[in-house]
């Protein structure tokens, strides 16, 4: 109700603020006898973490994951599996200078107008920091869902573009880049976009792309909770998304239905995929793929003007540690947030309506 | 839990397919004591109709709502509102090409491959048919959120795009035209269009833009049910929408943050609004708006190979009244969805967390 | 959230008032393939019926059932089953009575305080007219769950008491008396009871015992929705009840542990079954067994005093046809609403967690 | 869905097992600007602590509550409360003589038979250690509901019972005596019935009374959801609890409605108070009052018949360190799960419908 829960059957709640003494969540409707590979969750949390290149946030998070029930030696139980993360930067003083002002475009004013209080810290609950939560639940998903593969990558930074459809790239070389566009050439433009964004105390949009592969058909449910619906929801949660958009998406308003209809094969796969592997809502067994728009984040490394939180006008230093451009380390977010919603349509769909 | 229910305090629960006996729903958690304007309810549902002018179907559908429990001499009572739409249609037995052959880009195949059996009759539950009943909550939606304006309009159709800003359109002229552009002069464009596609047997996409005005600061939940996420969850609900978008969306991809950043003037309001009035998930009290993309649907009255239910190639001839460009008709839908999602979080704000 | 909605998969929302146009609902989560028989739908809504006997009131209501949806050619599709029931007392006129005045332990006071404004014929919403939509949901439940054979029978009525065990009960005989007691000395107790209450112009209150067989071991959810709370919520929802109790019950409490502990079988039943089949929350394989208190409903046919809606004392006559005991036409109730419980724990475990 | 959560506004989810590292959960729902006194939550959990007297199990558990989110400077902010409590036991091996036989009437049969493993050490999820994290929650709620007192008392054990109406008792020595029942000469009969059952190293079952006071006028839901059934849903979800009864009770059968009606007084209060407080599902304004048996708990300390997860016969002898009669420490459980009701029904209530 309150916001903080995602899924329906294969469930998360997290609580913690940024600069709080944890983070943390439970995973809750996880089936027994799952065997968890749990270096595979730390991995995830890794690819999220800040401080991997140079063109992210230099900021400390360890982002050690523990967890705390729900496994009996390495196997899951079919109870709820807790979990918490330390706060490397609790206690930090680095804050004061947003406690009285509204950051532009950020959560500031929101929070103080709705709660009449906020954790001023780093951003508090607002803050990204709280994605970490959800890499941990979506490498357990990613684990439970065998057989579906998810991949997520950085198909634009401001305004280089990786115009290839996707199944002409090698998206196993992801990792190679800390940009995560899986094409070098690209890649390398995207890197050094980001650097000049950086020494400008500015930062950059960007967007991206996600494949999920083996995907059985009918996951999804009809009406108001259709896959794409719910794939929707999922990415629009995560910090700084302004757009979605799946298989044609926006570029399908130029079509014609006679163009734009998928044909069948005799296998039932169809010759042509504009629908992006989902149909009426539910999967067709084609691959899906959706595109996610993130903006350029709001903390620049410049003076701005702003209020304070008495209405007077006030200015902000740019301050801390920050990302220029925060697509690539948001690629494992959009992974979990997509292995979550899998996981539970998955599931849901042992119960066939 | 099974995709027939929208929203967490102010909720619809719908049933019915395009060909049974008829459609209807409950609509649950509307507050008593609000006198309902039920004239109003069946305007918006006329505006949804079929045969409204020559550029939509002229399938027929007279759509006369019956509301049949929670009202007390025109006031509502607090408990549901159970509501009925006869189908005129009912045991028509246009359908029965399609009986055993899935229609291209269609629900027909993965219905069948989920459930095992599907009600064929004009693609039974999956048929727009069923937003009928989304159009009479979200009137009485719309009627609970007083003094918070709601206004969708047509601002692409196939390749004419409406480019102005939607502070320099006059909105109150929107049904002037049946396109539903208040542009008089895209509006001819976009008719003109419309009526050569119809002629070729095809169909077109197109994009509905939706502005909410008068929304108090603080509405929306953090984290997973942000305001946006929310409001894109029922846009992409609607059948044939591809994509969603808010505020500066796909096109912040491009801007540097420190041009993206919505200022504050000292009133609270912000200089720009970039953020398209939500930040950290929560309404800033400026005006929201989002844009939707609708693919061209899928009934085209052309002769298309297809697949019979055995697997074998099979063919469809285009048969029947349908729209060749569904965006006119789909306004008061997006009106209606939008109307269900405020007055949700609405309500939940009363309860302040 | 209203309370209006009952069940997690297998779910049932209802609406309607006593004396408006109909009462309906819609169930949703029933699995597609279920051959469904109408007639033992309507049967056991005839059942619950009025007049069925001189020992039941003698209103009238036809309770003719009509499904609108989600079954094409008597199987279920999967989709949501909508389907109402007309009142035929609609617009009636003997409830001005009650208009201004409070009615002593009924509803009327509690909905007027609380919504500001009350349907005060025949009670509205509050009426025990609703659990009509109970049966037809548990009627379709019953078929859902072959193998499960739930089995209620009136158990007390006043002081008149059955007291034999279960297993020495014909429960076979149970339509052959009016009063739904299975032992036909008894029943003919309990009969000449209701006859003398009603002639006094006075009600009763009664129990009713319920077997459910067949149950397969693992039906239930740990903690918080332990098979058997959800059972005595179930229960608890039902008008005019007021104590729930299963296994040992409240005679529990003068047990000693090592007498009360159900020694295990070498074919894993057990040797007593004080548990009531359930154990930890999860049904364990025995017979689940509960017994419901209903008070003695608050309609008299005799003068008592009360207060109007501005606090002035005042009085009401009896008036109209009621049941001076409730439990015989409770019983199909208690039966549709374990049948909804059994149901939804039947299809949540297909999902092991 | 999966039963480790409760309430719908004021919620609660949690984690853990009997043995695991720690237990925990969050609050999710609790407004924000409610100033904390974390004294009284630890408190709180200080009642329901083993080891506080003699009659009650002398087992180690410091239950020592650590808050990690949702409070900053005392005040809560709107945002989830997640906290833990250590388990002391942790790695403990006094458990192994479980690991291979069913413990009767424990959940450890049907856990291993619906997840097809189970966490043995001390029951693990199935435990009632996991109350300890409702006791925190319910601390936290019945510093939200100010004004509204929650008393739980000792009113059985065994054949010992209270007889007085609650009104004639001073509940304010409730903690006078360590079995929680507060009158003096009773308690001390009650004590030494537990002296008597712990030496024959048997348990005894118990009765615990509940009076909430100070309810305003209109909490609560009709149909499925009122006051009463998620009442006794919450109790009958707490381990042990065999039967639940509000009001009049099951004493009630034996009443007749002239009786049992409760006859309005000018003021708006009724004379008498039969319905404990709630009328139609909703408040009526008087003191609600309930009742809640709990069974002689499982856990003896003598050699007892039983199966192993193959099916032998074998035995089990009793060991460890556990309560003879769980009453005295589960009333702080029945409070905290009250508090949880009402809460969450208080925060409904704001938005009326």
């Amino acid at each position: 109700m309150s916001g903080n829960s995602f899924g329906k059957i294969f469930t998360l709640k997290t609580y913690g603020e940024s600069h709080g003494r944890m983070i943390g969540g439970i995973i809750d409707g996880c089936p027994s006898g799952l065997k968890l590979n749990l270096k595979k969750i730390q991995k995830e949390l890794n690819r999220r973490k800040p401080g991997q290149s140079n063109i992210v946030t230099q900021r400390k998070e360890d982002d050690k994951v523990s967890l705390l029930s729900g496994i009996l030696d390495g196997v899951t139980t079919g109870t709820p599996i807790g979990f918490s993360i330390e706060n490397l930067n609790y206690k930090e003083n680095d804050y004061h200078h947003i406690h009285k002002v509204y950051r532009p475009s950020h959560a500031d004013f929101v929070y103080e107008k709705k709660y009449g209080i906020r954790d001023y810290r780093g951003g508090g609950r607002s803050s990204a920091r709280e994605t970490a939560t959800r890499v941990v639940a979506g490498a357990i998903a990613k684990q439970l869902i065998k057989g579906i593969k998810i991949t997520a990558f950085v198909s634009s930074v401001g305004s280089i573009h990786l115009n290839k459809p996707y199944h002409k790239l090698n998206l196993y070389c992801l990792e190679d880049t800390p940009v995560r566009c899986p094409d070098p050439l690209v890649a390398g433009k995207m890197i050094e976009q980001i650097k000049i964004i950086r020494k400008a105390g500015d930062t950059l949009g960007g967007v991206i792309s996600c494949i999920i592969q083996g995907v059985p058909v009918g996951l999804g449910r009809p009406i108001f909770n259709k896959l794409h619906a719910d794939l929707g929801e999922a990415m629009l949660s995560i910090n700084a998304v302004k757009g979605f958009e799946y298989g044609s998406g926006f570029s399908s308003v130029q079509m014609r239905g006679s163009a734009h209809n998928d044909i069948f094969n005799a296998n039932e796969t169809t010759k042509t995929n504009f629908s992006g592997g989902i149909q009426g809502g539910l999967s067709n067994g084609m691959d899906i793929y959706f595109r996610v728009a993130f903006k350029p984040i709001a903390t620049i490394m410049r003076k701005q003007n702003s209020i304070d939180i008495k209405g007077k006008i006030s200015y902000l230093e740019g301050r801390g540690r920050h990302d220029p451009c925060v697509v690539p380390r948001a690629v494992p977010i959009v992974e979990a947030m997509t292995a979550l919603v899998i996981a539970d349509h998955w599931l849901l769909n042992k119960i066939i309506f």
